[in-house]
């Protein structure tokens, strides 16, 4: 490990994250916006649309998964070298409650930050008007790219 | 099991997995179709659109595991009694190659299909120009919700 | 959820759980003990010896799984009805870093408890001479069959 | 990929195999073999035994998916450089029916052959007198360590 998960980042840390979000067109295409960066540990809110929902008009699984997924990348790419990028290899999420409410928030932080290979967990919460509940836990394992730019090989 | 996975089904029973999809706002905004309804079988078609792209410009995997989260789901729900309702328990997805193409298509097929749970194998394939390769690979426990429509609390 | 995780179980429901782990071949095959029993966190311990070990010497991730499982198990299992038992559904489980040590101990610790399915959080600890690591980490569903006793068909 | 999976392996490669198999004392002491080692598939027996069972009498999870993991190791080692080892990064497995019978056998098949990871899915049947039935599925992540013997540090 390379510092204590949770704490501050350098501003040239969260903006590179931030930047990386922003080529992100599905991130932007959900409503996803990142909430907060810190070392190992980073936060995703998405507002709920009509947009985003399943059959009963709860946020589908897959946008659930899709911003767990992307805490879990962004959580794990904070501690990365600065010349590399972020990879999903796997994940898995339980999904224990109907997400139902105006916004959901993913909770991506590292377990295990290893030269290769970073282990995170994720968590989904809903935010209704009745409170806050977990809607999603999940597990993800994130690979290194070294010497790989995060950016499209076209704007190299 | 109630019949060989892959056969034909009723018209009846694939214009109801068709309306339940049709309900699925985020589907529509991936800009995700329903290829195939086969018994225990369905098959979910999504073209590249820069509103779906990852950090590198390739297909990010929310919307990969999105979509195979919808066949996994639908391909339990052809097995279900009319009554019900499907939800996703928990899946699982391993990426396995850059999900770049002009479409992905993801493939669920029901593995064993029990009163309560059903689960499924997902699978994700990419069409590109120079042929079509497996992208992910998954599997997911569907729940069956008996005597509950499929729709929204507020259409009943 | 039927209490708050973690507090003290009465004395029939602990011995209910020990009686159920008894009769685990395996779980005595392996020469792992449950430590504690708690509401929704059961604790189980395993001690080093060379039957347990992959090629390397360490413990075998086969063995580190197997006593994640049944932490898991027993965490939902001291929060159902007593005329049920439980399965499991399936798990998923990240092998951090390698399970060297003189004892390893799985926590399993409910998330969810629903009348149907539970999920559990599962962490497997390793204690060795130079202090205790965390080896592996994953989350479970299982299943309450009611109205099935806990015991074997030929014994009942 | 390095071959088609499946087909047959070195004698040397066999032997290597079985080999690594035959120290891992979990193995030995669940009373497992493998059975057929080709390209990318290796396939594990294991016969009933009190020693293996859960509190129902039948195969526990644990056993089942020890095996299962085993025989994803050992199809991804096959594919390995001859100097390097192969550590579980993780695996998810459902169980989708009791695992009563006979003998249960694991089979493991690669499925994506990377540099540094490798992607098994894994099947568990059991043998029954009444016939073979499906007890589990999984999907595994394995990584090649290389330059790393495929022995204890203590007999290098």
């Amino acid at each position: 490990m390379k510092g204590k998960i949770g704490t501050a980042v350098e501003p040239a840390l969260e903006r590179r994250i931030r930047d990386s979000f922003g080529r992100q067109g599905l991130m932007q295409h959900l409503g996803a916006a990142i909430d907060e960066v810190r070392l190992g540990l980073v936060t995703i809110r998405m507002p709920f649309r009509p947009e985003l929902s399943q059959q009963h008009g709860y946020f589908h699984a897959g946008g659930t998964s899709a911003i767990a997924d992307s805490a879990g990348g962004y959580a794990a790419y904070t501690m990365f070298p600065e010349d590399s990028s972020v990879l999903t290899v796997e994940f898995k999420i339980n999904l224990l409650n109907p997400a139902r409410g105006d916004a959901l928030e993913a909770v991506g932080k590292v377990v295990k930050s290893g030269r290769t290979l970073t282990i995170c967990q994720l968590e989904v919460f809903a935010d209704a008007a009745e409170g806050r509940s977990l809607v999603a836990i999940g597990q993800a394992t994130l690979i290194c790219m070294a010497g790989r730019p995060d950016t499209p090989e076209s704007a190299r």
